[in-house]
């Protein structure tokens, strides 16, 4: 089943807002939560089921929920009543089709992201919401589907690298970072298929070349509008003074602000590009069709005097004298001849062979 | 009939300002007023025919006056001499091409929005004038038709839930609501349809493929030239200190802003996917062409120089002694079927069977 | 004569700044000057034949000029002399094809719009300069030609109405309005013929629907460059803080402000429209084109084979033994429809029939 | 010799900046000075030859110095140093392919502009750089090549017009403002061709007619690039709190500035216009194409039927009873003309005919 | 090979932030460091080969490291931890696709830029990226391949000209200089092919032009992304109050700035005429094919009915009387002469031929 441009909301229209209710494509399994707490010390890594019973740690340890499967909103309402959040946040959290954004509460902050994925199979891109938020000292990172690109951070944390030094605010940075350096991956392999698909414009073009050119270009829309407002919510980020992320996190961000221009930057040079393949197609299109109107038109001036002067002599008249003379016939031949060499050497002239 | 793309003022052209003359459909029926008035103890609904007799409640109540139909132009003059309504709010209210905006008068905010309905039969949008007047302790709504979008506001009202212990400023932030979520449920329509559009392109183009585009093109023309104007609203909306809006109340129209935007950023990119079927389309037809103007010039190339050749052997010249060699004839068919390989292995060299 | 793009400034070029010049059509008859003089009590309403005898009321009535025809240089002059207006002010008001602007003089402001009107025997629009000056007591109003739209305001003054009750940035307001309500008339016979020929290119597009695609374009392009800083002109009146203008007044123009942003959104909206349908008329030629070849090489393809086969049995072989069996001849017609009848099946296969 | 897009800088890559090395066409000839001396008084007018020698006037005098020639490097730095100059100003008036801008360097303005001409013959327009520079009492213009837009200017100084009685920024807003004001003489020229062009392109377009268009393009393109930044120029010097220019100045330089935004709305209005012109090229192409090929497709269904017809009665096979029959010649004559009429209907019904 | 549109980060997602791993193109070769110090009395000049040995010159003398090549993540971290780099502008360093920046570090300023180089053979652009970092008394310069364009700068510096007596701010800018000149002399030499291809494209198109005016656009595409965010960093550096850079280098900074407005001026002008080319290129197309289709058209329409007529009197029927009559041949002779006098007489007036 193809991906929806829009996703299906009309349920939820007429609700009150912080009505929770899942937005998204349905899934059958419990979500799962998994709980890292660390410090300098160590780490505390475990899998928890029931949001409501956890309690947050105490002697300034850093604790990272990441919640796998916002589908059960049951769920997220026990999680978003331990952490004290606000409706309209878990009404987001619900909403899997929101647009990247920064909302800056009392005591924590929320962003939502879009985390991407390239399926190879499909060559298409899969597109999921990934909520963040951030406290003073924990995070909560709540995913749709299993499987993510924070197996880097986790990494890094179990192997007590400078991470497990920082606070929450740098976890939080690690994450965001994470995936946006995913979408570098995603970009290379979108631009490799798009420069296959350029070679192949220009030695062998195919109907199905401009299927291809269409079906990337609206890939390029979907990622660029997923991506785009990401690019105001990092710029806020890494210049508003919230207490809640040190004056070093904010030099991280920029630098993830700086990936983000760079991001857009290709998608955008990739636009450009596939409609300048578009117009190549169209112009090498129109090219060929005057090859081949060349060829008939060619053919056609060649045989139809010709065809027409042995329809003249093929004529049944009594009286036509040249029938009978004996030089008749190859004089009609050399003249026939003459007629394409004259013609060949008109075409030559105009350039058409 | 179709709808206008420019509505009929000229009529109201040269008259004064303040001028109250209805500008829009005309209708037969009377307008009709319901007021809600609540508190969190209670609330009151009944229809009031006459807009002079009406009296704002007391003891911190609030009042929610709907109008339904804005064609009598005396039924608003009565209204705003009641809730001293400034002359051009009550011209703008009558007059309903207007586009959204907000406007601050004194003690009042006036708000126009679009409600908009897609019409699956006509397959077209329906859009109608909304406005709202946002007191301390009543909100005013005027709509042109009779059906509106809020439904769910009024069922929430009446079972007692959150929005009966807020004042007024959150009613008119749940008004704006069910309009912008209803935008939701329109888009949803549309990009069903042009999706569907889509695959037809794809697998089956006609004419009527061509009509269609330019139809959908037309109608995301008219969306978001209704909406485009609502996000500066409602950004001024959240962002300005007016005395009538609480704080908390504008952490929801913060929402409301962001629904907006994700409307006009998924209406942008229906409108390039259009774009790209229009092209799609084109170089399609362009295709098709070459393929007819191949097996056109294949046919010709084939047949005229065979019938050429037939033609020289029916000239009837006396001397001509091919004629009278016995293996004459099935040497010519021989030579005719070698010259119908030799051109059928040409064309497959040029990629064109 | 058409329409000039650009004006004849060039007999100016290298002249001093503040030279006075007529520049725009020239006319024979005199500059016919109307003055209105009114406050509460009454109204005096004449005609002045020498602008440099006119004198400005006392007592705090409002004195409005209107200047009908600008091509007399001297009459400019002796007008400029008695308001005391600066040179580049006169200069600006006989150059007749200024950009709409606003400037603050000492004591009054200049302001240039352009007043249009649509003619519906040429199917076009002509724009016209006014110049309003704005006083303390008075206002001026300059136009090129005869005839304008300020007749409403003229019936309201005379009638008394509360515009009589109102000072001189209130008559300056009003003019401004009626000329903007103006576009709206010309935007709607502008948009009627629009549609009726969005009409004529869906049922039978001809070469001529072309040709007035791209005339209405450009009517649009001028339409919009005549409209488009008005914009910023109203803008700056809205919000700055002359003395001139009263905080009322203020809340008016912001109104008009508001119709200029509607009327330039129809424009843009109108040009889209025009730039669909030239998108609609090009595919629509592109299917007639492939409609055509494929008639044409459906016939092709069905007779030159036939033909040829007709041709073989044309020549005179003197040993063509099929010749002389008796059933030879209904056997080759036989072939003849069965390959007919073939190429008829193949063609409905590729839906080309 | 064409004019070059990009103005061969590649000499002066990696040399020192204030490199002193003239950028531009070269010319033999040497460069002359032409210094005018005035106050309200009287003027003096002289050419001297050595720019060193050159001592400012005292006692209130303004001095306006034209050098005609920024090809010898040696003659820019002798006057550089004698106003002292920056080295980089010194560059930039020898590097002659400047972007138009202003810089405030201590106790002079810097000003870089295009003095443009259209050259009738070759249909293209000239643009040479003309560098001012605006002390206190004195203005230094220094343009490329001998012939400038300033003879209305010496004019007035030497009537004896008001500009003698004014500082040294008037003079300098005089000259700008002549540059200026032949910008609309080149725009009326080219707005003439184009007017020309377009009544071709209606009447009786041709393949050079698109070779034209494109011309036009193209200077619109250099005209634009040349006038564009102007724009901020005159814009940062009418609002700049300069000392050199006087308050009243500053209010003709905002005249000049409304100009030039005046000059730029008319080339992106051409500019639109040359689109839609193609635009309309490229389908009356289409709609040409699609006529011959209606002929082509006429004379062939009409042909080949009946071509085949007469085919058939060609064969020579000994058995075909028709060709015995009295009658059957002029049977099959009316067959054929029944063909033709039938089809010629079936065309008219097609609109074809 | 050619040049990747996106450079392959992949293996660098996941990994830690400031985790030293180079991207690019691999290189087997050390890299090079040569230190200039010098002062306004001397210059010393000097290859070292471990980073980590060097040491500040002490006395006010001005260091530059010039590193050619990053591929060896050892020795930029050597020299990172002499000059106390954050590890972000190691890891950016380490990068080298990076987007042109400037970041502001305690104690010095980093900037990332690109040196481009256009291949004459392979006719497209090098583009390289040059990380310059900008410290109180040094500046350090990492390039990634041998070769670039500070050649006129070391010259400077060995003759103890200007840049000798100036700081290290100085020194900073005159490479800046040299790199935005050298954009110069590349766009000088596409411009050159550009209009080389113009020319071509007027006098005789082939299908290869096409290719090229695609080629040499998506080279625009690629120098415009690499240029682009220079303008935001010189605007910043000329503006910004950084205490590492003096007035008098701001004012040279101001310079280089305008260089690259200029340089990204004529990338667009560039761009616009390469679309313009493509324009030109599918009408000259469509006008091709219009006069193919001409030929054809005449071709077929003057033999089509003559080869009929023949055809008729070609037929085989007994009882044709015309054949017998002695003037018949000469007169269906004279008869298809005029036939094909007419159709001639016809296609003039279509202005056919």
């Amino acid at each position: 089943m193809a991906r929806k441009l829009v996703a299906k909301r009309s349920r939820k229209a007429g609700k009150a807002p912080g009505t929770l209710m899942h937005i998204g494509q349905p899934r059958d399994d419990l979500a799962a939560i998994r709980v890292i707490e660390y410090d300098a010390e160590g780490l505390d890594d475990r899998r928890i089921h029931d949001a409501g019973q956890y309690h947050e740690p105490n002697g300034g340890r850093v604790a990272w929920l990441n919640v796998d499967g916002v589908h059960q909103a049951d769920v997220i309402e026990a999680l978003g009543k331990g952490f004290k959040l606000h409706p309209l946040v878990m009404e987001d959290i619900l909403n899997t089709d929101q647009r990247p954004k920064v909302e800056d509460y009392d005591g924590y902050l929320y962003l939502v992201l879009r985390m991407l994925r390239f399926d190879e199979q499909e060559q298409q891109i899969h597109s999921e919401q990934l909520s963040l938020i951030l406290g003073q000292h924990f995070v909560l990172s709540l995913q749709e589907h299993p499987g993510d690109v924070f197996d880097g951070v986790r990494e890094r944390l179990r192997n007590g690298r400078r991470i497990r030094f920082m606070q929450a605010d740098y976890l939080g940075y690690a994450l965001l970072d994470a995936v946006v350096d995913h979408y570098f991956v995603v970009l290379e392999q979108l631009s490799e298929h798009i420069e296959r698909l350029e070679d192949e414009l220009i030695d062998n073009p195919t109907p199905t070349t401009l299927g291809r050119i269409h079906h990337f270009k609206r890939e390029m829309l979907l990622l660029r509008k997923s991506i785009w407002p990401l690019r105001e919510v990092l710029s806020r980020l890494s210049r508003d003074e919230s207490p809640l992320i040190s004056a070093e996190t904010r030099l991280f961000l920029r630098d993830v602000y700086d990936h983000t221009i760079h991001v857009l930057d290709t998608i955008d040079t990739l636009r450009e590009l596939l409609v300048g393949m578009l117009d190549l197609y169209l112009s090498s299109t129109s090219n060929r069709m005057n090859q081949v109107m060349k060829v008939l038109t060619i053919i056609a001036t060649l045989f139809m005097p010709l065809t027409f002067l042995a329809g003249v002599y093929g004529m049944n008249f009594e009286h036509m004298p040249e029938l009978a003379w004996p030089w008749a016939y190859p004089a009609v031949l050399v003249l026939m001849l003459m007629i394409a060499i004259g013609l060949l050497i008109a075409f030559r002239r105009r350039h058409w062979l």
